[in-house]
């Protein structure tokens, strides 16, 4: 069951470009999985579209976000007001011979529905886990034990992966047949999120 | 007058942790300048909020984005309603002495607005122009030059810089004092976009 893809519906179907599109569960989350950061777009009761990053993990086919519970974002998104949460991975930027045929090489994956508060505590201290494990590896066991405390002042929200679509670019420009003898080079420059030497302090 | 900063409104005015937010035009400049992707939100007559990323670029107080005449956000945005564009730029893991205290360094962008067509022909290759050049700087003078077909074919929108705000945090982890002596290393693991080899092809 877990290896079928995941269902066009009105809101997933890509209608242009639809070869860029994919449903298949292991595209899906190798994206949500290299992702640090997602953008969760929701609307105000005055209709104001906002859009706000922040740090996600994936649990199976759950994503979990987290955020202090004074946080705006966490006390609407908590309401169950629909939500679209998306992710982009940056891959290179495609240098065509032509302007038009300038573009980037990128993964993304947008997910729709609503989320719901984790209440549990062992279920939110899993989560909890599964966020800081997702930045560095190892570390939960060896941090200083999370509080009961600390548990209450942050919510946890969970969102299934139902209604999902992933989009990716890659490989070289496709230029336009005549314009290939242009005297211009063209190609892919790949770009990637690199990790520096560790800061102490 | 461009060096006043951007005014603090209902919807940019941030009440959480205030310290982290900006509106001074150099500042958000920077921001919008060094990202290569924004997440655009808006609203779909059903309601749903759907969050797409895409290419943009910065010419003075606006923002340019592009895309097909036949793009369902360009149709939909091109038609006046309330957006989000928000910029990301992630700048480093935040790894404390606790898992509650962990953190990420980013600089942030947030633009509320409504984005409109821009349909002059001069005013469109300016700012394909503008988004070609941000990507590679130089480039647009050697490329085989846009026809008319390509700018007709070819939807562009301006977002004036009004409702803005940015978002920032850096520096170390802020530890508990009670945990400074825990056994394990804190700091920060720095992140950055970086170029690799030019793919010719």
């Amino acid at each position: 069951m877990m290896t079928q893809p995941y269902p066009k519906t009105p809101l997933t179907e890509v209608h242009r470009l639809p070869k860029r599109a994919a449903y298949d569960r292991e595209t899906v989350h190798a994206i949500l999985d290299e992702a640090l950061v997602c953008h969760i777009g929701f609307t105000t009761d005055e209709g104001q579209p906002v859009v706000l990053p922040t740090a996600f993990a994936r649990l199976g086919e759950t994503i979990v976000v987290h955020g202090s519970v004074i946080s705006r974002m966490m006390k609407v998104l908590a309401g169950g007001v629909p939500l679209c949460l998306t992710v982009s991975l940056i891959d290179g930027l495609v240098l065509a011979k032509s302007a038009f045929h300038h573009s980037m090489n990128y993964r993304s994956v947008a997910v729709f529905g609503t989320a719901t508060p984790v209440t549990d505590p062992a279920a939110k201290e899993a989560a909890l886990r599964g966020l800081t494990e997702k930045l560095a590896p190892g570390r939960w066991d060896a941090l200083r034990p999370v509080t009961a405390k600390e548990v209450k002042a942050t919510t946890v929200l969970e969102l299934p992966l139902v209604q999902v679509v992933a989009k990716t670019r890659s490989g070289p420009p496709v230029d336009d047949a005549e314009d290939l003898s242009w005297p211009i080079e063209a190609g892919v420059l790949p770009l990637r999120l690199t990790v520096g030497d560790f800061i102490p302090g």
